[in-house]
């Protein structure tokens, strides 16, 4: 399965600071194709028992300068809030010959972090965004296919050298991921309207039926279009905070224009405007449709060429 | 698979208007079970071609006297604002030991054209409504299965005798459906917070980021949370207009506290109030958690029993 191009066999020493699902994930899907060293370390010791137990980790990394030595890549995999505190506990054991990645949602207020906390050794923390998740979090959901296929967001700085970036992306390709890139700025406000917004939407959606007080009696009746909707509402709380926090510009444009689309839609409903709700409907439905022809293309190559 | 008193012998004659994906999969399951002989009608001669083709009906219904002679049921599978117009034209043909029955989204408006239309034949209508579909239409994304396991509410009228009732339930049954009930109003309520707004809100999100300059750029880095949240703005804009319209008062209710909550989440964000969005997306989850649990069971059941 290990393609030509992206072995990674400059990789022998990792650390993982966050063993939930991404950073477990990340940690399994490495060790699937490569001899390495993992050191673990979380602010939950149970998660690090679990990933110890569960193989994603070799050891847990009590003392920071020793999980640190020799390591050539380090993985901030936390809620995006705590970035700046680890980056500021790394920078005194940090050698020149290690790169710092992370996996945050949000990219320009995690670069600004690591601006702060770096100085000098900025060039060294290459910011990343691996898009791939699920609505259970924790290292028992960790699987060391979830990026397989799955799009990773570099969004490199002036500073970062062409080595360090290549090591970022050639271990995300180690990991079945394809590499992207975009402008930092470009990555808050895709993602504010394509993650962001939806999250706030499936969480606000499942608050509302949750608070009636006929709530079981609602959810017997809930089809899977509502499980649909909703599923992404299993997604870590604290996770989705910070991310909304960290993102607050961008995702409030966002759901200011979705306010304003639901305050034509109720418009239309109270004069009962057939017409503007189809064609709303209508062009909603044709983005649909090739959404899902683009996503069942490569499906369907594969299967004709198996 | 045909489980005991389950079974449908009487039913040798029915009658289906609407050749799409709820009233070819019924056609579909019903004769996997039984040997009947099924009559189609739809506005749309290529629906009824397909439909025959795909050995959902046996012929098509161009005689209306002729289609509904010796029938002992009539499935209405349309749109529901067409329902008042299709009951009127049967109305004459209507023979007294035929029950007609529909599978309409919203029942208080579909019962209150039964009446205007039926008058004294209204105890033959047994007003009904399946949960279950899927983000495409027409006659060939019927599936024999679909109903297997899912529920089909009926809203019984005081006119209604046991027997019609009886019909209807056991049809659906054959169909491998669930039988609930439920009155006509908190039917309509339920499915306007677990089914019309969500549907709502998946078309307008959809349609926010196909309304972008930079759409397809955007769509590119969607992930499997915004598939999941949009997939049902797949499903029929003329279906869904029409429900929309029917279930208007209750959906403004919905979407005027669903309005009121996302008000509250920019207020958050706008106040940096991390604590309230931590509150808000941990009731969610723990809602999203149990509804997963819920749907999980018996799977693993079934799993466990195999």
């Amino acid at each position: 399965m290990l393609k030509p191009g992206t072995a990674n066999q400059a990789l022998r020493k990792v650390v993982i600071i966050g063993a939930g699902l991404i950073g477990g994930s990340f940690a399994l899907a490495l060790k699937k194709q490569l001899m390495l060293q993992v050191v673990g370390l979380d602010r939950d010791p149970q998660s690090l028992q679990r990933a110890l137990a569960l193989g994603m980790i070799d050891s847990i990394g009590t003392d920071l300068a020793l999980a640190l030595q020799d390591a050539q890549l380090v993985l901030i995999a936390t809620p995006v809030a705590q970035t700046e505190a680890i980056l500021l506990a790394l920078y005194p054991y940090l050698q020149s010959s290690t790169v710092v990645t992370d996996v945050g949602s949000t990219k320009v207020d995690v670069i600004a972090a690591a601006r702060r906390s770096l100085g000098a050794k900025i060039g060294q923390f290459v910011a990343a965004h691996p898009v791939a998740g699920r609505e259970l979090s924790g290292p028992d959901a960790a699987l060391s296919d979830l990026f397989q296929g799955k799009k990773v967001v570099l969004t490199p700085l002036p500073e970062n050298s062409p080595s360090a970036l290549a090591l970022v992306a050639q271990t995300w390709q180690t990991c079945g991921a394809q590499i992207h890139q975009l402008d930092p700025q470009q990555h808050d406000q895709i993602f504010a309207a394509v993650s962001h917004l939806p999250h706030l939407l499936a969480y606000a959606l499942m608050a509302q039926v949750a608070d009636q007080p006929d709530a079981a009696l609602r959810l017997e009746f809930a089809g899977s279009g509502f499980r649909d909707v909703t599923r992404i509402a299993g997604a870590s709380p604290e996770m989705w905070r910070d991310i909304s926090l960290a993102n607050r510009e961008a995702l409030l444009i966002e759901l200011a224009a979705y306010q304003a689309r639901l305050q034509g839609i109720a418009a239309a409903l109270q004069t009962q405007d057939g017409a503007q709700l189809l064609a709303l409907f209508e062009q909603a439905r044709t983005a649909q449709q090739a959404e899902r022809q683009r996503h069942q293309t490569p499906l369907i190559a594969e299967e004709l060429s198996s």
